[in-house]
Parts: C-alpha cells; structure tokens; sequence
C-alpha cells in the first residue's frame, strides 16, 4: 500500500489505465450509449461499474485533473483554476507549472514504489502540472517516445478531435509494449466545446474513443474513466454568447478599480473565448459586500461566495481564490469587459463550463465494484477503485 | 478515544456545551455582532474560533441535527428530510422516530464511556429522534427533570423565541448544578422564520442568547455553536409568498400521477406552511426525465437531479429521496397543488429555506483552534471541535 494526501491506495500487480475524458457531461454518454454506439463503454456500464459522480469546483481542467491525480480537493493540492490572479506578481496567470502543486501525486508515489507510470495528456500544459518529464508527454509536444509510440501519423492540432484520440493510441501502444504498468491518459474537450450530445461529430467522437477503449482493455489492463467536467449550452435563444460582463456591469456601479479574472483561461481560448461559468473577483480594498449585492441581484447569477465561504463550500485554497467567487447559471457564461473578448470564434455557437451545472461526470469501471455502503461521489476517487481493483 | 462512524472524537474530561441555533443564517451574526449587542458572542468569535461552513442538503432541521450528532452525512445516518415518502407505507411520513437512524451517535457513544449526557431541544421531534429518553427533553415536553432546572417559569409554547430560550436555560442550569458534563442543546428557529436580520424582534432575540452563552461559559463549560440551515426571504416583490406549485404544473403538463413530497413538512407547519426550498418528486412508472426537463425549465428552480446524481452530490441515502429532487432559486419556495397548501399564516411574509442558498452556516468556539490546513468544513464538524479542545 501507499499513502498519499491521508488516503491509501494498492500497489497494482496488474496494467492500470485511467482515463480522463476531458468535458464528457453525462449527457454524451446517455446519448451514445442509448443509440448502441458505443460497444464497449455499453459493456462496462452493463457489466462492470458506471456511476455519476462530482468534479470538483470551479469545474474546469487543471483543478479537476490535480484533483484526480492527487486523489485530494483544491484546497490539499493548491491548484484553484487553470489561471489565478497571483497578488505577488499583481497579475494574472496560469496555473501550469509544478512549483503551483502543494501536494504529492498518486503517480508519484508510484513511481517510489518502482511502478512504471506514463502519463499522456493532449494539452502539454498538463504534463508540466502533473507528470514528471520522463514519464510524461502530450500531443502537442510528443518527443521522441510520443512520436515511437504512434508511429501511423503526425501528432495532431490540439484543436481537433484527433488530438484525443491520439493520447489513447498512445497509451494503448504503452501497455501493448510493455512500457508502463500505470498510465495516465488525459483528453482534451475540443469536440465537446463545439458539438452538443447527439451532433454527427459528437458521436463519431465517443464512437472513436470506444475503439481505443477496447485496443486498451485487450491489454488485460483494469480501465476506469471519469470526466473533469460537463458541458452545457452557453447561448441565447438567438444562438449568440450569453454573457454577463462583470467587470463592465461593476465599472459602471461602482467606477473602475475592481479586478474579474476568468479562471477558465489557458493557453488555448478559441474555442470557448475565454468565457466560462466561474469568475473571481477582487475588490482590492473596497468592501466586497457591494459588488457582492450588485451581483446577487443580476440576472444568470447562480451564487456569489465570500472567499471564506467558497473555501469552505468547495475545499478550495482560500489565498488562491477571488474575494468573491462568482457561479452562473446553467446557459450563462462570465466575462470581463465587453471589448476584452473576441467572440468571432463563438459567435456561432458557445458551449462552455466552469460553474455548478457542470459538476455532474461519469465514473466508469471495467470491473463489477462490490456495493459497500460507500459509494464513489467524487471523480478524483477514480485511482482508488483503478488501483484497489482484483 | 472513542470512534463513532469511522470518525475518532476524545473523551473530555471538562464539560462541553454544543449549540445548534436553529436557522442561524449568517446574516443574523453579522447585523448583531456588528451593532455590539452581543458581547459574549463578539468575544468568542475575536478571541476564539469563528468560520463560515456547510450545513447538510437538504437544509432542513431532522438531517442537520442529526448530522451534528453523528458527525456524518445523510448517507451515513439515512435521515435525509423532515418528512419522507416511504415506499412500503405508499405514504408521506415524518422521520421523527429513532427507528430511522443508521448510524450510532456520538452522544450514545459517550454515555457508553461514562459520559453523562443531556440533550434539550425545542422541538420533541428531536428528542424522539436523537436521544435515549432518560437524557432528553424538550420544552414541549420537559419532563420532571426539565421543570426542575428551569423552575421559574412554565416551559413556553413552542411557536414563541421562548421556546428556544428555555433549552438554553435548561442546559446552563444543567452544567451549573453538575447533572451533565456533554449537553446538546438544539433550539427552534421560530423567530428567523419571522423575522429578518435586523429586525427588532431577531437583534432582541439573538440578546437574549448572548446571556444565556454567558450563563453557559461560567460554568466552565467549553462551548461550540452551528447552525442546522440558514435562512432567507421568500416573497415576490408584493411581499406574498413566492411559491413555485409542482403538483399543478407537472400535473398540467404530464397529467396527473406525479407524487411531490415536501421534506419540510413536520409538525410545525404554522411559521412556514410547509413552504421550502426542496423538493423530492416521484414519477411513479414514468420516465423522470420528462419532469426534469419540464422543472428545468421552469423559472424559480435552480437544480433538477435525479437521484443517483443528488445522492452523489449531497451524500443523500438513495432509498429515501424522490426519483428527483428540486432544488429552488434564493428568493423562491416549492409547494405541492395551491390547494394544498394554508397560506393564511404567511401571507404577509415567509422566510424558509431547505434549498442551496441555505447551506452556509457559523461555526463559533470559544476556544481557539490551532490553524492545521484542514479547516472545518461541516456544521457536523461540530463535536469534533468541541471535544478535542482542551
């Protein structure tokens, strides 16, 4: 057994894969599996173990996939969103790099233990987050054993469909070879950002990822899926982005001075505008409760938190929050200022994350789990059933 | 040491008061700890321990305090509302009898040691649910021993401030005269019911408390206060009750045969009408997915999940709530058919709660507690606090 972050976890005898299905809201599975597309996740939902579980909030990648790899909330491993407002530094910036972890990883005490860990992810901005470099690439920056491993074509455009397909090809031929007794495969949300449930493209997508979930199970390796979030619909009736500008609506309030930073934002915006369904703010040395009841008041508003409060509510690292966390709701995405986004990627079409409507992700086994009383409710559970697997 | 539902919790060897204060939404302290007319309340939270938590979903009373008492979610301990449509009976029914409970409590578990244990609630709905008869009482029926220790007066009507007074006084007399070292004391939240922060009535009521806390800590008692729920305003704009009636628009919708449960309902329906902000829906043989997306739609909800995915968000006992459960916007309450419903009592305002803009609640010590990282989360963090503090 190892310990890490107060929970203990089995040395696996046997090949691991765990999978991260970047944006797969539940809806995408109830539709492909309801159409019989998909053989092989029917066949584990049917035989082995499917559940709907939490990702953790604000539900976006790098929190969710720390939170996996860690087996801990926000509030152990530190990482509060893919970008914070750093008060040292006075400016906003991303969450990628190692030194931002304030908690050991799962894979990392694996590899103590002398277990062979890979960890393929599509963004590299994972890789520097969460895996050691020799065991880890992504298909945006492969290396040498990334371009061995899917020897058929180029490593793809992070902005497509392929660039997922391509992490599982790889961690597919990992096991197949021998290389690694535990992988860690982390897709990215392209398709789901740009195609609802039941779109051709969706579906061709799911249909894809279950022919690699197949190649990989043929291994004889346990598979366990989960999401790091969902995904809904962020438009208008006349299909155009349903944003609340929060920095505009507090400007013109309360006069310029209060700070929106967008924790959705990454290195790759196009397909979602930098526009998601958390923000944070910071009244710097006003009183958070006016823009707080300004906020509340705003329609597509869900929740305002005080810092303490959202801490508390979410297990989040309170100095790496706003003084107000902002959630909105099911179909509204939070910007800055009007003139600080360009929606011409988006204009026809938004589907994003980030707030409560996007908690819900699958968890799904390719093994029966016995009924204990204590079912899994959070996907970052996900390396304990993985790994505690006969 | 002793371990109760996987938790461990010291055996004190001084005596400890825990107070769970009724609908003590966090706007209740500020307004009075901010116009000082609570000085005993001011020092614990400046010189002891003061936080913003989690109180349990569904925010209603029976779950909390047994929460509390537990020192676990509904999942655990199987209370998961007032009221509960059980299956076998095919009728709504009160869970107000310990037979409900899953799960020991701490209080058992300290008699057990030798601890002598007492717990006064307002409401003797609690008493039947959380102790054994010879160590509790209400003030609807205080017994022998709670006429005795609260000799100057009649125990009060149960839908007064009084009531909750009384608990309190009957606790302090308690510790005073050496007949308990650990009491629970579990008042009523008649008054925030009726009565906003700042409102005369609620500054008057929380003065009251205040000296009754005073009372309490000379006997040298260390003292730990939450809350069950919070509490906010349900009215449109006229100031009549803001009520969303599932009954009619699922049965205007569907055609009738969809069966809404209120777990707020409890005996005492006259200060609220049986009006939250929850609401479980059974859709017998129909798929319930027509009425989440007919409910998700309808303004005034904020949540529709259908019960795997509310037991996993809320650590809810899957076999006692709805096929979906409701979950209503802030200023919003969730009623059955019109018909049904009393509104004569609430006409002129109701303040409820059951819903997620309920959830926060204080946690206050008057102990400080050594800052460790992993900072209370839960109300039902409670005993925990209270016990292990030297």
């Amino acid at each position: 057994m190892i310990e890490v972050n107060h929970r203990r976890y089995a040395v696996p005898k046997s090949p691991r894969a765990i999978v991260c299905l970047d944006g797969s809201d539940p809806a995408y599975l109830d539709d492909v599996l309801r159409s019989a597309r998909v053989p092989t996740l029917a066949r584990f939902t049917r035989e082995g173990t499917f559940a709907i579980v939490n990702s953790v909030v604000p539900t976006f990648t790098n929190p969710n996939n720390v939170s996996i790899v860690t087996g801990a909330p926000p509030a152990v491993h530190g990482i509060s969103g893919n970008h914070f407002f750093d008060r040292a530094a006075n400016a906003d910036v991303p969450m990628n790099e190692r030194s931002y972890l304030r908690a050991p990883t799962i894979l990392e005490a694996l590899q103590a233990k002398g277990v062979r860990v890979l960890s393929v992810t599509a963004k590299h901005k994972l890789v520097k987050l969460i895996g050691a470099e020799e065991s880890a690439f992504s298909a945006e920056n492969p290396g040498e054993l990334g371009r061995s491993l899917v020897p058929d074509r180029a490593a793809p455009d992070v902005y497509s469909a392929d660039a997922s397909l391509w992490v599982l090809d790889a961690g597919a031929a990992a096991l197949e070879r021998g290389l690694a007794d535990v992988v860690y495969l982390s897709t990215t949300d392209y398709v789901q950002h740009k195609h609802a449930p039941g779109a051709p493209e969706a579906r061709a997508f799911y249909e894809a990822i279950d022919l690699r979930l197949a190649r990989i199970e043929r291994t004889g390796a346990v598979v366990a899926l989960t999401a790091d979030h969902g995904m809904n619909d962020k438009t208008k009736p006349d299909g155009s982005p349903n944003v609340v500008y929060l920095a505009s609506l507090l400007d013109r309030a309360l006069g310029p001075g209060t700070r929106v930073t967008l924790p959705i934002t990454d290195p790759y915006v196009v397909h979602h505008g930098a526009l998601g369904s958390c923000a944070m703010i910071y009244t710097s040395d006003r009183d958070p409760k006016k823009a707080q009841s300004i906020l509340e008041s705003t329609p597509g508003i869900d929740f305002v938190l005080p810092r303490s409060e959202a801490a508390a509510r979410y297990a989040l690292p309170p100095d790496r929050i706003g003084d107000l966390i902002v959630l909105s709701s099911r179909s509204v995405v939070l910007g800055k200022h009007e003139e600080e986004h360009d929606l011409s990627h988006v204009e026809r079409g938004l589907r994003s994350h980030g707030g409560l409507h996007e908690v819900s992700v699958p968890l799904i086994l390719n093994r029966r789990l016995e009924k204990t009383g204590h079912e899994p409710r959070w996907n970052y559970d996900v390396f304990e059933l993985a790994l505690s697997s006969p």
